[in-house]
């Protein structure tokens, strides 16, 4: 266990001081380093990403997550095949591939592709190496500098929308519901589904959160309610099972999530279990928000269901359940060694479930055409 | 850790021979023995039943749960209650008080109250201490005795509908999710939504199981998935996030659940997240049925979501998991223990997203008029 350290390119990430990043750059060791997650809350754990085989393990076994950070993962990734290039061989091909490997370390976030090919098509137009690793550094930063400011664009949107669900109740308790975690942790700091929540308690504005459990990693339980009892934040941990009973009897009055991909359409993926929660608001008239940086939306893609390909993780991540024991993480068995168990990752909610998109230029409805009008610029193609 | 032992009452439960039972009457010791489900599919421990104070422990902990069990188990501890009378006081006071102790050790399954009531009601005529202890435990044997006919019977009207299914798709595989445990370890023999699934499998019916988890006490992944196994049939344990994202997919066929009260309207309590899974049914065309012995229905009742009071269990059974470590039960802590944590035990799936009830006497639509062409001596009352 190791204390946050100063980064290079920001405020370091320190308990109990905002703000915090999961991603950093240690100033003594010129490494990018981030928060081991799988050990949250229990352990406070740095993972130090030196090679490729870092990276990609870091992203596989999720010791990273949430699709931005994936992103600037990633990025900075691009940066690190550079500095492990070996003499003597093609540096270009050698990139491109290791690049690939990267790009395919887990197939659901869209940021994972989008960073890297954004580093790439900053430093392949050099040649010198020595010019290409410096370029793919400040690319990985500006990249970080860009959710970070993406996120805490998407606070100041979206505390509007809690803001007036507290002048229409007077200024009593908001209740919001947030499912698996969408929070700093998941970002490099603010969080998106968090940045609002986190700036509506800057406000003083009167909020409960509804942290889902979110089985089968737990990033709810583990680390949302982390981050929110960091942050003082009022929140209560709930199984999965139980937001439809709560809102069946009033005890929310709105949800946020995040995404790992949406398309331009509208379509949301998130993980496993957001579709049934939009489900019960719609059945319960209460709205629900997806909070994310542009660079989640796939301009490409226009129905979520049948396009956004679902991963699909090892058995073991259902079966075993970690948990802190005794002062150490343990896992438990929860089912018969001989039953099968499977593992989706993700599921999409239909557009027409959500009510709309908080987003860093603010926000827009669930459609094609509001997408639009927001980024233009992304339409330019006939479809 | 014991063997299965000879019930007075019928064929003994024992592994992998059918049919099972849940609770019986040790012939030695003529005491009530229980399977205690806290410990499945880890380990198989007998829990026997001598006082009022095991009865109320056994249903407050879970020892026993299952509507139906639930009830049989509240049956035979009249009879314990009796047993157990001092002497020297006012029986019948000391008789009502303890049976009020008795039907508060739940809120929602009706089972608890009715078989309750039930034995009370044919001993009360009774004055002799000693006819009304044999009075108690026949009435308690007849309970049990009706509670296994009525799942034989629901699984043979049952069956018509997964053959509906099977035959529509040429015999290939019917995929039918289910929520919680509602097999013979939650009744007494057969189970109420696992007795079409056990009949399907005698009749050569190509069928598969998603197994919700059902958190927070796991009795899909312990329970239903252990029953499953030990009866042979295809079956995989998934998250209770899951079965929506299945569902979008064409991945399941039907839905089954059971109960643990049901309005005479059609309301549909059942182990919290059912009402998720009946949405994600409803939003995806998918036949959503409630099997249950016409005992689980509450006759008083015309609003679920109302009218149907919904438990608050301990917050520990959503801050800690119980798994098998090292051949040993364990609790792990999944979440920071500064968070709060609720934990409501049901939900209310209204209705209007039931397809219909799977009863003794047949099927029917979740509506009033239906359900009293079914049960009409039940609505000799004007309402």
């Amino acid at each position: 266990m190791h204390d946050f350290e100063k980064s290079k390119t920001s405020v370091c990430p320190k308990r109990s001081i905002w703000p915090k990043r999961s991603i950093w750059i240690d100033k003594n060791t010129q490494t990018v380093k981030v928060i081991d997650q799988r050990y949250l809350p229990h352990k406070y754990i740095i993972y130090e990403l030196k090679t490729l085989k870092d990276v990609i393990n870091a992203i596989k076994q999720m010791v990273v997550r949430g699709a931005p950070l994936i992103g600037v993962t990633a990025a900075y990734g691009v940066s690190i095949i550079l500095q492990n290039t070996p003499s003597g061989v093609d540096e270009t091909a050698c990139l491109l591939e290791e690049c690939e490997l990267l790009k395919n370390a887990r197939p659901t976030a869209i940021n994972l592709v989008y960073a890297v090919d954004r580093v790439l098509e900053k430093i392949l137009v050099e040649n010198d190496l020595n010019i290409r690793k410096s370029v793919a550094l400040t690319e990985a930063d500006n990249l970080a500098e860009e959710e970070v400011e993406n996120c805490r664009k998407i606070g100041e949107h979206g505390v509007a929308l809690i803001k007036e669900l507290s002048d229409k109740k007077n200024g009593e308790q908001i209740n919001i519901l947030t499912h698996c975690n969408a929070g700093w942790l998941a970002c490099v700091e603010y969080g998106t589904a968090t940045a609002p929540i986190y700036k509506a308690h800057d406000l003083g504005i009167n909020i409960h959160i509804w942290v889902d459990e979110t089985r089968p990693l737990n990033q709810g339980a583990r680390l949302t309610a982390w981050e929110l009892g960091e942050y003082g934040i009022n929140h209560t941990v709930i199984t999965d099972n139980c937001g439809g009973h709560l809102m069946q009897h009033g005890l929310v009055d709105m949800v946020i999530v995040g995404t790992d991909r949406s398309t331009y359409t509208g379509d949301v993926a998130n993980k496993i279990g957001t579709y049934l929660k939009a489900l019960a608001a719609k059945d319960n008239n209460i709205p629900f928000w997806v909070a994310l940086p542009s660079s989640t939306f796939d301009w490409d893609l226009d129905s979520g269901v049948d396009q956004i390909n679902i991963e699909e993780r090892n058995s073991d991540e259902v079966r075993f359940i970690s948990g802190e024991l005794d002062g150490s993480i343990q896992k438990v068995s929860i089912m018969p060694a001989t039953s099968r168990a499977a593992n989706y990752a993700f599921d999409v909610t239909p557009a027409r479930l959500v009510s709309g998109f908080i987003t860093e230029r603010g926000i827009c409805k669930a459609s094609e055409v509001a997408i639009k009008q927001l980024f233009p610029e992304k339409f330019v193609l006939d479809r």
